[in-house]
């Protein structure tokens, strides 16, 4: 039997869409090109799922899983022979367990709905990022997802307690546990988390959730040395108990730089400083928390590590601090051909990192239009991004960054993952024997090679 | 060569003991056996731990990594031709990393000198059990250990940051880095933590650690139905604001029977109830945390949730609170030959749980000697224990116990891990497809079976 027809008596003909309709979308959020595949698939059930893979796996067709398809590294581009399988339809879930604190959905459940269906139950899901409104909780778990609220609450596989994966055969592995506590063999779910795709596709979760604060206070903080920031950091972790949940590092050129764009070059701040922190405390004491948010400032102002602070004294205000760590649309003019980094490195070597990164972009490669350095400090996690008026040095300029990363044991993909864009780099952060371990856990899991193949690794 | 003289030549000879020696000590804590194995070797670096690996695995030898051996489940014995490989001398560690609030340390580092270390410098690491006075960091990160601050830090894999770690045939998969988020591929350190020493023997971590708390309130809580137990777990997550730090239940026959025990049946509470939980939270701030403490747990009672609560008022009156749920001296006596579980639960399960095994018991076991139920109520872990008068029935009690385990979704085993002592049981948590890819991951990355062999799976 032909593929398209046998994918169709799995999936119901209204669920597969050939490669020509296919042509008319474009292959992900960030890259405009059409899609490429010989069909998609909608199935509506791990059974439906199982029974594709199977059929895939037996007759040798590449299968692609794909969600919201909003990820940074090409992660669902598909050769034309590829079945993209989505999960579109996958995207039930239950009401919170209130006592548990947990929640169960499908993979396809779009990060948006889940957050929105968790607070109204006056609880939080400890995961959130932009591209909320798309992404979804499979796409989340299979990169490994960071975002805003790392700090706090981790990262994507923090949040997972029980898991139901497909893997590439069509065996289904569910081992839907809600609790926390669970040492019966190996713990197969974190194998699945963060390998995008290339070894199983995750069908549901269960997750666990937080209490919903109910409070927030933001500050805008000036350093004039990076020390002062680290030992800041560990202060407010400290005396803020725990309630800390953003600690966003800028480098002065950044900073300034949306100061000019956004607020007509008048800084929040007096004087200029090599670094600012935006941080926020969400909390549970309307009562209390604002003093001592206050207080717990004051106090680092007046240990000398903070150089001056602002305290946002509305929502208003909140939203102007937040703007100008977060809007990229002057520099994504600024930078023309931009190149960005989503890099981790240890927090003692962050300072070095950046004057050398600044020196080598000035000796090798002087044409670079400016460094934009921020990031999630808590986290050990910056994003760099710098510019080229034309596009001829990319390369030459990556292998710089890259070698500068490798050199201070960082990571070159704190968040995003790998992919295609950064598969040639993985050697960067992992060694060899590490890489070949990788190989021998996908030929294990998937021998034929079925799942996502060319991801992470070639 | 020979296997002793081999040996002896990578670790030195005076790390290396013979059959004999070893005869003279104990298999482990539990176990008062001699010692089986060919040698006992300690190897003082990871380049010795993967020569001893690579010529043992060259040599068809079995492995057998061992810490404190304070394990539950035999995880540490060996067969008469088996090499021990103790990680005694790979004791050294860092200062904690202020900043970072990171530590990194060898594993072979017993637990207490590791927390005492990050205490000194306001630092906590997040794993504690009764064990920290002989169990090493390996063994807690093989075993994934649990213990008394799970519910606030999680578990044993929930503080590692980066993991060095060497295969069965000497190979070494170094990634020990600081920060918290990396996505360059397969996470490959999750799968070694759990795995009981199957997989990998791992030399080195680094950690992550929390501020250390500063005050410490701890109450005792009466309660009349299931569900106002779970009610009051979230709101005091809520209302204590992430300071809650323990929250432990017992069933009424558990209660009362330590009462008598210990306290002449002069319970610290007025009525009988059917459940009971001994509340801790830890917070940083002396000036409010009492007083908040108090606020929070009175109004658990206007709500009708508690049914009499008593704060301990001093030192001495914390600890006879927690004696309370931790000794075990008088159970010891009355269950004569002891079976014990280490299960988790779905929280909406476990009054069924507890009415069905009692009834079970009644049925088709009535000469059960009692039934005593316990646990960390958050982390949906439960702590079950009976006694029988002679032993011939224990293989059908815990058949008909594990049995109504698998049949709520629950774990066999939640802290403890699975060793030799639960693997005929792992089935009745894990699917005939999850035991399959545990084999084969088993078999992809120790084909030779090298590394403790029959542990977790035949
Ligand atoms: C505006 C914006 C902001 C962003 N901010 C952040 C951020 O702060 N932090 C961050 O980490 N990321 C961020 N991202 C990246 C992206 O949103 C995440 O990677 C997201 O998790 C991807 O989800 P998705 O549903 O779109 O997955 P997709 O893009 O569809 O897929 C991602 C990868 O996972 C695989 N996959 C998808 N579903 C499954 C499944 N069910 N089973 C197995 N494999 C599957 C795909 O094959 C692909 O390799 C941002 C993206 C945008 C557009
Ligand atoms: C009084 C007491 C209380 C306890 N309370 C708890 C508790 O509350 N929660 C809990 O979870 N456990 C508890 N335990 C169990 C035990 O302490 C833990 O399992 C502990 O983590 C074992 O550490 P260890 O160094 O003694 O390891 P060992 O017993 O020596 O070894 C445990 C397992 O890990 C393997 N192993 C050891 N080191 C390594 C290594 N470096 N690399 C690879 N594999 C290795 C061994 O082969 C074995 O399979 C308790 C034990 C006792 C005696």
């Amino acid at each position: 039997m032909n593929a398209l027809t046998s994918l169709a008596d799995i999936v119901g003909s209204r669920h597969l869409i050939e490669a020509e309709a296919l042509r008319e979308r474009p292959q992900d959020f960030w890259n405009n090109v059409p899609t490429r595949a010989l069909a998609l698939v909608r199935p509506a059930s791990v059974e439906e799922v199982s029974a594709v893979l199977a059929w895939c796996n037996r007759n040798g067709s590449p299968v692609v899983p794909e969600g919201g398809r909003t990820n940074l590294i090409q992660g669902t581009a598909a050769s034309p022979e590829a079945v993209l399988l989505s999960t579109e339809r996958l995207n039930q879930f239950d009401a919170p367990d209130l006592g548990a604190m947990t929640v169960q959905a499908g993979s396809g459940v779009v990060l948006q709905a889940l957050q929105e269906s968790c607070h109204a139950a006056g609880l939080r899901f400890g995961l959130d990022f932009g591209a909320r409104g798309s992404a979804t909780l499979g796409g989340a778990l299979s990169t490994n997802a960071g975002g805003f609220q790392a700090l706090r609450y981790g990262v994507a596989r923090d949040q997972v307690r029980g898991l139901e994966v497909v893997l590439a055969d069509g065996t289904v592995l569910s081992h839907l546990t809600p609790y926390a506590k669970d040492n019966t063999g190996y713990d197969l779910k974190h194998l699945f988390i963060g390998s995008e795709g290339t070894l199983g596709v995750i069908t549901r979760a269960i997750l666990r959730l937080h209490p919903a604060p109910v409070t927030a206070n933001t500050a805008l903080l000036s350093f004039t040395d990076f020390d002062a920031v680290t030992r800041t950091l560990s202060r407010l972790r400290r005396d803020l108990q725990g309630t800390l949940s953003s600690f966003e590092i800028m480098w002065r050129e950044f900073f300034e730089f949306n100061v000019d764009a956004l607020c007509g070059g008048r800084s929040p701040l007096s004087e200029s400083c090599p670094f600012y922190v935006l941080c926020e405390a969400e909390g549970f004491a309307p009562d209390m928390d604002d003093a001592r948010f206050e207080a717990v400032i004051m106090q680092a102002l007046d240990a000398g590590d903070v150089k001056d602070a602002v305290i946002a004294q509305s929502a208003r205000q909140r939203d102007e601090l937040w703007r100008i760590r977060e809007d990229f649309e002057a520099e994504q003019e600024l930078f023309r051909v931009m190149i960005d980094f989503d890099i981790s490195l240890p927090l003692s070597a962050m300072d070095a990192f950046s004057r050398e990164v600044d020196e080598a972009l000035n000796t090798h490669i002087p044409e670079f239009l400016g460094l934009h350095i921020l990031g999630h400090l808590g986290d050990g996690n910056l994003h760099v991004t710098t510019g080229l008026p034309t596009p001829e040095r990319s390369d030459d300029l990556k292998a710089l960054v890259y070698g500068l990363i490798a050199k201070h044991g960082g990571s070159i993909s704190a968040e995003h993952g790998i992919g295609l864009n950064k598969r040639d780099y993985l050697g960067y952060s992992r060694s060899p024997e590490e890489i070949a371990t990788m190989r021998l856990l996908k030929k294990a899991l998937d021998p034929k090679n079925t799942l996502n193949p060319g991801k992470i690794l070639q």
